[in-house]
């Protein structure tokens, strides 16, 4: 079972227990057969499909979703997103669900998308962060792919990135800091390295980081970093960044941008379910 | 293992993998301690402090966290909220998942707090819905009362909630739909049904709902509606709400408004753990 | 995984281990198949249904079971109820831990729609409690459906039952008591109270309860209790109810009793499996 | 995690589901202490003792459970059993799940022992069967040891027992069935074989048994079997018996007899948990 | 989820974490099929197929092997065992796990053909041990047979074995010892007892142990140990056995012989799987 | 809990089960006590040391392991490695898995240390492969760093290596493969690209790959390989490596070699556990 398959089942677990949609068991027969369409409401970028539908399929294996766009597409109010028929008690009980995973994602997708659009035609690519909804990682990186953006490292597995905690243990080396990861991290991982102040970026420079990350610098601060960085390395802007001063920041021509507010501060997308009892 | 730290496994494991942290294993030796200061970088109130004390634990059961507030509490920008102290592998390895938790706990209850402000010294209640996180359905729940916001039912087992979709698959009689839920559901809950007019206002108290949502209606509307009920039935009123309506609502006089927002909308709250090697 | 599922994955669990069903491994070969024959062999009142059949798609999801009389039924002693093929090795693996989960379920139904059957055409409800065999809650409340008998509320979650220890928790006012539930308590959940002499009765009607529970107390005492409630207030008879005892209570005019019994010492009906080589 | 804690957890998750004790959460504070006394209220053989403790130790493991008397003592009704102390919203909210267990434990001791008086002082072992609770297979086993009585298997993985369906399996032979067992059995277990006359036990004991079952045989064909066995290998009796027939059968001379009745017929024993809020 | 499927999902787990093969994601567009052919790249015996497959299935349920020869083949080098087809990325994610637990399992079948090969024609039997590696115990006995050789006990639970520690234990007594186990193990379990000296082996037959296990004797002392026991216990030769002492066991004519070695220190064999785009 | 946690719970199942260890149970009274000292019976480097105590504190909390030499420790045929003391059910019942885990783990970490010692100052750095025992990654790395060998990557998500298939996947172009990888790929993880000819080495620096793999080149052509490559990107050798042609590799010029042999062919080494029962 993969980690999105496990939060399905635990949001099922919290949201029906061991005594189910008493309404549902109530009104419904179980014979009964649904049909439905998801509907965007307000203009978006669609993600999140996929968890939509296996939402559906874990509910009722007899449930089926037909998506008519894509993960991804941008679409106005008013699309037509999917078709569902299945038994009506197992729509109704997905339904919530699978709308919370899919309005989170679509939130995501657009607010990246949005991020991404700032920087078109530059060099400069918004990343995310790790500061997604627990158990949603996978999910919420995908979404900002679909949005356009770019994905930082995934976890704590898949790349190394010093900060001052980090440096401070090995005993306040930036240097040291960067030789010991290079002896210890994983073969085929790269070494970030956080600076706050441009000697820091020039020591970091001098031992090899692979990628620098410039935290909370003004503009002023960045440009001069650029220079100095001469191409040698690529540079993250992280800390304090703004949709508005991204124009700012691919001009001043760091190479990366994090922003943790593409996915910790998104807002639901208005998602539309309707279900109707199917004639059959 | 409750759906708490069941949540907390799996956002552990998304982070860490088998892999696990590989800048912590490089570079900070396993003997080496630390203390943390958590601080509240704007103004907000408090909540998630157990689900972030427990992701602490759970890296590591030797870390310790101090709460100096409580849930619930409104504190200022620059409020020292936790002490923490450890093996910094341990405090360095949880950070980031705990913080995930308690910003967006705090996101809700600093809205739900907003929410609940607007109409203080009224009837008006204002509730969540089921619009929650995928496995935090128990942890934004207390958020949302941390606030001083109330909750609706707590998922699909809790309480009876009639919509269009049942409705419709008792053959369209609101009454038909009361009588059957009465008959089927649990002794102990009561009966809420959704209504999109006066009319079926009407027959749905007739018929002795217990409770009534009033789906979608304007002021107007739900002015008429609290004078067909006169008290004899709560009324919620549903959809379209924002911050700016609720202190109309309340002066229109139904008993409860759900906000989806609330939950699904709320903006993380910056918080900030200062970590430092311990002297020790 | 529901919580049904679990506990079949769990009871396969003892019943095989890592090593299996050693006399199976070594006498019959994999490719063999069988059919079967569930037999009543006493009269009863059937139910465990699905459960049954779980268990060997389970073991083998090439098994099927067909059923020829549904939930509810009462049927004669040797009554044919299903019909079952599959690989001969699935249907021996499973067949004892299906039988032992469906001889209880029947056994529940079956005294369930005895005491059922004693007060048909009244208005009293005969009630189950949360005495049921670990792991198997729902299961047996809807075995107590299926014999005809209700449902009380499924667990802790789904409605308030305040007893003695709580209202000694909040200073021993029974008014107390109900005021605090009713301001903290989920809002579609109803409110009832354990008494134990009139003056608390009186104290609890007065103070608004939902349902009040008489706890222990004889004929004589009930009918006074149900003069004083005066149809107010719906009540419930617990504590040393025995079957003979119920036309009584029904004829009293309390709302409600509650039987332990009907699932904590419901005993195993007889039922049994015959299987065949299938001539395939 | 053992298969008993696997029990217990899903025992909690059903009574407990996502949103918990609203009762005990509404009216009792967290910091609130109680003591609690489990009392026999009817004579009994005492079993369970370890899953009742364990069950609270699991919703807190600041509850304690000190018990006066052991697994296996025969006690008087009014006997005290164990002091309880710890948190009191753990106490009350484990109270039930754990009686659910230990009065279903005691119940099957107290039959246990009831028929192991009926053959004590002779050479009959009394054993129970596979029809237990489902994942209580381990508990239900040490409750009949505790009353006095033997185990049979385990599970299907601790002993080959040759049914009919497996002799027909290969081709109707019980020299094949028991040939074939001893090749491919696991090394170190016995082969137990069902024979439904004498022919059939004549061939088993010729051809090696280690133990044959004697499948509803009645009093004066049992005696039979025992002089042809005359002590070369042990014999089971099995199928319906009672408690009644117990002395008979001792008399006849079988080694062993099994009944199902142990484990799935037992009723709960009446064992009353006083709570108090302690005074500190 | 039975214990090889529980392993691997714990290996597929390690292997791609929450954030999945990105090599493939990177480069292999989902729609692409794939097939693939498997080949021993030296003699071996065969085993783990059904594990193998098992893998692919669970990575993509629609990836199917075919295999062309079974468990326990004896084949040359260059021998094709299986084809493949399916979803190109499942058959490239599950690849390297499926072959990890093939190649394990006929390195076992190959070295327990090789010591069954040693003794053929005689009644020793080569016997595993518990020595396996955590969580292939099943896969790995399963293994042993395939290449001819016997089972020892699967766990703990299916049989006694009485070792120094355990005679310890009950005062020093193998006399002891043995009526304890008698008295309390399980009715169908046999009862094995390790002795270290002819002494110890004269007291286990005179006590009535089912098998005696001969601990680290040369070859001298097993042949008064035959002699001592004559045909009446089965005697099994443990510790410091090669492939090269085999004959002379079996020549000395103890009945079994049992070898860690089997199990903990096979080597992988070279299992090779070519994988091609199909032309679809 | 953690991977290696899930493994020891998988491997304990297996050999308990619901039945648990039936010779200890008879034998061994719960009160007694045991001391245990864990031998090396041959020169070894040790590893896996975390692993062996869990194993117990997981059997029994009170059993206490006390390390005498770390891992990554050589140590000499008799050392004394470790003490052990607690309850001496739990030390015989986690005694078999422990030393599973552990002499496995030695013995990757011995072979590991002979292939390291071959390439002694050299700037050649041998390095384990994904063929490691299902389960077991984590545990098999660590032992391969204690023997003093490197890591290749962990799983398939912290590295990107491209192999023939991939490139087929593209279409076949070198070039394609690596900038599409570049594109897709984490932010922070290298590309390595494997290649079968030196042709397809030019193309692959040409285009930018982080390493090169050299798939299964003799040593003349390896020797080509390094002179093209220049030192401008790291080479690492793959496929038939015997530790015998370890040095003349070091002394070519190739920066890595990867032998899947240190993992899945290592034998287990001879440590013993020797228990107890202690005076107390």
């Amino acid at each position: 079972m993969d980690h999105l398959d496990r939060l399905i089942e635990l949001a099922l677990d919290e949201d029906l227990g061991a005594a189910g949609d008493v309404t549902t068991s109530a009104l419904v027969p179980p014979e009964l057969r649904g049909t439905g369409t998801l509907l965007a409401k307000e203009p978006m970028v669609l993600a999140g499909l996929d968890a939509f539908a296996r939402v559906f399929r874990r509910v009722d294996p007899r449930c089926t979703v037909e998506f008519l766009v894509p993960d991804g597409a941008r679409v106005e109010a008013g699309t037509l997103v999917a078709r569902l028929q299945g038994p009506l008690r197992g729509l109704l009980i997905a339904e919530r669900t699978a709308l919370n995973l899919m309005q989170r994602a679509c939130g995501i997708a657009t607010l990246s998308a949005e991020a991404a659009d700032k920087v078109k035609g530059t060099k400069l690519k918004v990343l995310d962060t790790r500061k997604t909804a627990p158990g949603m990682r996978g999910l919420e990186k995908a979404s900002v792919r679909a949005g356009g953006a770019s994905n930082h490292r995934f976890g704590l597995f898949d790349g190394v990135l010093i900060k001052d905690n980090h440096i401070a243990a090995v005993g306040g080396s930036i240097r040291t800091a960067l030789e010991r990861a290079r002896a210890h991290a994983p073969r085929l991982v790269k070494i970030e390295i956080e600076v706050t102040n441009l000697d820091q970026l020039r020591e970091a420079i001098d031992a090899g980081a692979d990628v620098v990350m410039l935290d909370n610098m003004d503009d002023a601060l960045l440009r001069e970093a650029v220079a100095i960085a001469g191409g040698k390395v690529p540079l993250e802007a992280s800390g304090g960044i703004t949709l508005e001063r991204l124009p700012r920041l691919a001009d001043i021509g760091v190479d990366f941008v994090s922003m943790g507010a593409l996915t910790h501060s998104a807002r639901a997308m208005d998602l539309s379910l309707n279900l109707d009892t199917s004639a059959s």
